[in-house]
């Protein structure tokens, strides 16, 4: 075990200030490293961490030696591998699809210019379609909890790697849940960002229109830390975006700025059954409706329109998107992919032209749903994960079960909401039971700040470490004014 | 000849202050038309006009007999037989197709409120599939300079009703040009405002994503005012929008908030060797450079991205929209569709969702090399209609010379722009030539004064008619607001 081991983005700042040496502290923890670890795909090796700490050596230079103006100097961190980092195979867990990036993803390079040092690529489900953790020819990742249950996905090795406390932070990508089940059923947090905020440029297109980087933590101040680093606009990506100079008045309350207190929960959440996760709900519920001394309400609405927007994009044409990524390499190597998941994208070929834009037109008259459904609400509380199913119930019934697990995460960005994953206690079988966090575009600062309330009330032990949970640091801050208009010109 | 022939909203005011009567002005105008006049699908008849000035008269008693509470009082207006209004059936111009709607359209709706009364349906390209004009079984609509040349389209009627003085304004829809270019083919205003600033509730699609009502006039003044009061959010309609509470501050000039100075025009203007055409554009320019004691700036730019763009609507997917708003009717009545149109409509099936995702892709980035060539321009001026054929020319060649008419009009709503089509003066040939100021989302107040500080430089007489033009009265004012951010809470 390495001494780094639970370390937190503030406890390797630390160790740096105290004197120890990036090429030590990551050096043992590369040492550490089980090559036997199906969360891996691939790791950095003694030459090529020599080479990242003489870079990083070269940075610090360049700053006069401060180390302050590198926020996550020597701070190690995994890439789920569908995210190009230089020096490393992109696969996507596709072995045949794999090449090797020329530059890195724009948020890689933002955080090797802070500092950070990218040690590995990590398992997902293969082309990140999936939720499970289990689509992947290098092996399904155990949950890091109880080895037999899925550790979800499709980010399954960037929230494994976390959880054990490897490294302080990760990056996995979110197209339908895939930065936020895995979160869920490994206890730590899951940013999903708003759409556009980091750029998917360097990143294996799952669905572009709906793709986002996201990040998995052990607590919320260094997923927030991250991916205040990685934020920007990048021209050369037409999916990035610039914040709006402010949110509207008139809109609906989950879309104006705003500090969260008013919360919608679902009338009739849906478990399929699992108990365990039904009972870890209540008492959460229970449990939220204790902060109301911050302020906190909890209202129960009908889900309907958010669930048919889920089943929109799960069972619509935006399984073509992910065909549209892939096309060529699978008209070519169509044999040498995860039959679940070339299945799953041959689905692309059942929808013309026409279905899409009626579906696209469906999914604009259940927005109008939904916004008047939430007029009056800051943002919503659902659970993370409805289910915690074994690696066999999934590799039995890999469909059904997947499309289960996005109940609460696959409307999200079809909606334009930001979400955030947080641990919420245990499940009486000791595996992690999460909540998440979800508000319009631009409102991720607002559901950091009352996921760190949650937190500080509710805390757990990190990820599947031992170690015990900091406060969280993080104070109400809108990410985008709601404003007064003062007319120029 | 009606005595109200080529009055402005302005002059049927006055008209009625001085003691006119509803019943008489409208009733003596629809005993004027002709029953031969392709504009016309359907027309007010006697007993209508005396139900509407009774419904009317109601509404004047509920304001307590105030006409400026009424601000369109007795006003008559032409609609596009693809626009609903009671009483009317709406056809498309497909006379299977037509249905008799049991509510008006919401525009329409705005506009009873506000006291004007629709007279008429007119024609139009078949399910507004077109730029030209022909392609109706209710027959060409020619051009209200020359017989034998087209009137454009697909808002055929409309503009010719408006330009021939019967209607001081006129709706038709704009998805590709279809509000422009029959403005600019027959002298007369055609406003194509910011998408969903006018909801279409009640108007049958062409591409939903897209479509956009329009208004023709005889002046700016006229176009606004019409425009104004139709204008609103429809909860309804999935495409209506709201106003943003401003404009971005770090967005290109073509997308932010402020006057109408810096003008892009094209580098290399195609006109199709159609040389009258041409020179009328360069008389025109050498025009607009005089404004220049007003401010006025032209820059001659590379119009390569907005044309591949424009190309992109035409022989993109989006024909699939057209699909899928009368997929129905076509698959059981496709012989009774016009043959052009069904061609083009029957595209939709050479379309997969795949290409359908990577086309919007496709958008994207152009957006962004557009967006990048427009960061110093706080608008666009271009040729109306590149070309003026003669309806022989079209019928035997109807899909090329339909396509060359949209290269200045195919790109605007794809970008998220609005426009508005203007008067420039007279083609050697006699013909009326017509410029295009294009602008971001929002902009139409802007687009709006700098168009009256040229029809008030170089006015020419009112769309067909002989009436000299009235000085255009609109001041530059903010649609929206670009804003010095004042944080709230």
């Amino acid at each position: 075990m390495p001494t780094t081991l639970g370390w937190t983005i503030k406890d390797w700042q630390q160790a740096y200030r105290d004197g120890a040496k990036p090429e030590e502290l990551v050096g043992e923890l590369l040492d550490c490293l089980d090559d036997a670890d199906s969360a891996w795909i691939s790791r950095l090796d003694k030459q090529m961490l020599n080479k990242a700490t003489a870079e990083l050596a070269k940075r610090l230079a360049a700053v006069g030696g401060d180390v302050e103006q590198l926020p996550l100097y020597g701070i190690p961190f995994a890439v789920k591998d569908n995210i190009d980092v230089v020096g490393f195979d992109t696969t996507a867990a596709c072995p045949a699809f794999g090449y090797r990036p020329d530059k890195d993803a724009a948020v890689v390079r933002k955080l090797k210019a802070a500092g950070a040092i990218p040690i590995g690529k990590t398992n997902l489900d293969q082309f990140a379609t999936g939720l499970v953790g289990t689509r992947s020819p290098y092996g399904a990742v155990p949950n890091t909890f109880k080895p037999e249950v899925i550790s979800g996905g499709s980010s399954s090795g960037s929230a494994s790697v976390v959880a054990r406390g490897l490294v302080p932070f990760s990056l996995g990508t979110d197209t339908a849940g895939s930065g936020r089940v895995p979160a869920g059923l490994n206890n730590v947090v899951g940013l999903k960002p708003t759409k556009g905020l980091l750029s998917i440029d360097g990143v294996v297109p799952a669905c572009r229109s709906l793709d986002c980087v996201s990040v998995f933590a052990l607590t919320v101040n260094d997923a927030a830390r991250a991916t205040e680093i990685m934020a920007g606009f990048e021209p050369s990506d037409a999916f990035s975006r610039k914040p709006p100079a402010s949110l509207p008045l008139d809109a609906p309350a989950i879309r104006r700025a705003g500090p969260v207190q008013r919360i919608a929960i679902p009338e009739a959440p849906l478990f399929f059954d699992d108990r365990q996760a039904e009972a870890a709900w209540n008492t959460v519920i229970g449990q939220w409706r204790q902060l109301n001394g911050a302020g906190i309400e909890l209202v129960a609405l009908d889900f309907g329109p958010l669930l048919e927007l889920a089943a929109l994009l799960y069972e619509g044409p935006w399984v073509a998107e992910r065909h549209a990524a892939v096309e060529h390499f699978m008209a070519a190597h169509g044999d040498e992919m995860n039959a679940v998941v070339r299945g799953i994208i041959g689905n692309a070929d059942k929808f013309t032209a026409t279905a899409t834009f009626k579906a696209q037109y469906r999914k604009e008259a259940l927005l109008r749903q939904i916004d008047e459904l939430l007029t009056d609400v800051d943002a919503l509380l659902v659970p993370t994960a409805p289910i915690a199913p074994t690696i066999a119930a999934v590799k039995a019934d890999p469909v059904t079960l997947n499309s289960r697990l996005g109940t609460y995460t696959n409307f999200v960005n079809l909606a334009d909401f930001c979400a955030l994953a947080i641990p919420a206690g245990f499940r009486d079988d000791g595996l992690p039971f999460g909540v998440t966090l979800i508000g319009g575009a631009w409102k991720d600062r607002e559901l950091q700040a009352v996921a760190g309330q949650w937190l500080n009330a509710y805390p757990t032990t990190l990820g599947a470490t031992d170690k015990p949970r900091p406060a969280e640091a993080i104070a109400y801050r809108q990410a985008v004014p709601t404003v007064q208009v003062a007319v120029v010109g």
